[in-house]
């Protein structure tokens, strides 16, 4: 508990001076203002966190958990359970959608093992932070204990804090694989948004409607089952949760307590932010919502934390592809604020009426 | 006419059976179908539109072309004239946002002045293919010749095939710079799409109530008065249109006619978008919507074009700027669509109903 009261405790509000100031800065630049939308937002989002216009975005790092959930021996997704570990082999490679990405945006990418079924062999690019052989089936009990929340929550700090030790972060992504975890993701967001089930559930990796509605009827079976309180964020976590999803929720926390901008990538991810909203309701300032994915219950979560995502490709594949292209997004909106001429600098005429 | 024909001539449908293949690669791949949403629509555009898996996108093109409207001197913008002049100062200086954003992705940007009212001295970076000083007041009469309307096209071609020649272009994206050209842009969306024009003018730079409500006002007498032939393309870009929107038309034609990908900007972009689909439809095949602006006509627009924008930024800058957004999504795209793994090649199992 100490070592995740620590983070919380270094949580602070951004600076509603330095706001101001930074919007200040970006109506002299040379474009009518507020002319790039939600690009000055980010921009200014992210210098207010990082408290200074001087700064870069070059060490960006990606954060994607890996683990296995038990409910999936009720068929409630599109693909086998032994994909998530043949995803994280992919990983390994180097051929699954977040490297390509990881690679093209140049940001260093962390693939961590929060408790797969079957573990994999020791490899160096992939850090152990098992947390169990997956989780237990939620629609026999808790899918993990609460000190196993706990110590996931306490898994994803340690990422955040080892790599911020090694090579230092200067803004990071969160993204994920573990087959069933959409199921996991909508009990909370349910729960925590206080939504219907049918609201925030939707196909996954791509289940019909038949399995839909067997979907959203299993979700409904295990919070009855469980009754999670909804107060309670680590009960919700370790009721209905995931290691992944925990390890998320660590990596979250860790972000806000150290100032660095989180980039949210789907549904999942979203849901881990619930938790750590609820957990310290001032992380929120420092997230930003890469896209709006094709999960139902994404729009509803991301509502609820007050955020608006920044792309609409209708993407539904996690990994942290989506926060991939979140960061090379504030990567760009940074670059304008700290490039762009200003109107007195340029000799540009400003508005008639100013 | 004859360049002009020659182009249009070029303008080829794209390969049905390439569009199949290509989708069955991408389905290929260790993703769940489709998840990569939007971002596999544009990859697919892309191989199909330039007939082949192995290619790169690294010869990036943004047009930016600039000119004045005499229409200013009603005062249907926020700024006053000279700001198209001070911009391009601006452009050639690399202050303005998209020198940053052509930086940023490692584009070429090329500037021509197509019109301004107050030539500049001869500048490397600067292009003079001038029409004229400005076009007319068009509450008056026509704001170009039918013969000027021709030779703005006819310029817009040149960039674009002198480009082609110099160091090739890959993927072009299209931009401009005219202070008054959102005025010139509702006009033209509402005689192609048959839009009302309340329906289809905004706020520009930022004009208020009562500069909107004139401005409509306004462009339904410009429309009153010169009576643009709506079936007539280079009609319409005579009487109500631009320098800037006709050298865009030339380009956006002569993109389509060399199977390049061409990625539109914002509102006025997807005016001479009408108009270069008007004058050859398969045009249309070619284009990639970047983003939707808060210009409230931009909607309508790419709605009768069938293009869905990638981004909602809330950007309304012009410039180019939301073309190079574009063109880095469409880059990172089509990396993803090259370099990812085959289920296949990865181990990865696939769905268990397939």
């Amino acid at each position: 508990m100490d070592k995740l009261k620590k983070i919380i405790d270094r949580i602070k509000p951004l600076n509603k001076d330095l706001i101001k100031k930074t919007q200040h800065w970006l109506n002299s630049l040379t474009k009518p203002r507020g002319s790039l939308g939600r690009m000055e937002e980010i921009a200014r989002q992210i210098v207010v966190i990082k408290q200074g216009i001087n700064l870069t975005l070059s060490r960006k790092v990606i954060f994607t958990l890996a683990a296995d959930h038990g409910i999936v021996s009720e068929e409630v997704s599109a693909y086998p359970q032994e994909v998530t570990y043949q995803m994280v082999e992919n990983f390994l490679r180097g051929g699954a959608a977040i490297n390509v990405l990881a690679r093209a945006i140049r940001a260093r990418l962390i693939i961590a093992d929060l408790g797969i079924v079957k573990p994999r062999p020791p490899h160096s690019n992939l850090i152990n932070k098992r947390i169990g052989p997956g989780t237990k089936n939620m629609l026999r009990g808790p899918a993990m204990t609460r000190e196993q929340a706990m110590e996931s929550i306490r898994a994803g700090i340690d990422l955040v804090e080892s790599e911020l030790k090694k090579e230092g972060i200067d803004i990071m992504g969160t993204g994920e694989m573990g087959i069933g975890n959409t199921t996991a993701s909508s009990a909370i967001t349910a729960l925590v948004t206080s939504s219907a089930v049918e609201q925030v559930t939707g196909r996954g990796t791509g289940i019909n409607n038949l399995q839909l509605k067997r979907k959203i009827a299993l979700i409904r079976k295990i919070i009855q089952l469980n009754q999670p309180d909804s107060r309670d964020p680590v009960d919700i976590l370790s009721k209905v949760g995931g290691f992944e999803i925990g390890g998320l929720v660590g990596c979250i926390l860790t972000g806000a307590a150290y100032s660095i901008p989180v980039v949210l990538d789907g549904f999942i991810s979203t849901a881990a932010a619930l938790i750590s909203s609820q957990i310290a309701p001032q992380t929120k300032d420092y997230l930003i919502a890469s896209h709006c994915s094709a999960e139902k219950g994404h729009r509803i979560a991301l509502k609820y934390l007050g955020l608006k995502p920044l792309l609409n490709l209708n993407m539904r594949l996690g990994e942290g592809t989506g926060a991939a292209l979140g960061i090379n997004l504030a990567d760009l909106s940074l670059r304008l604020l700290q490039e762009m001429a200003t109107f007195d600098k340029a000799g540009v005429s400003t508005r008639r009426d100013l």
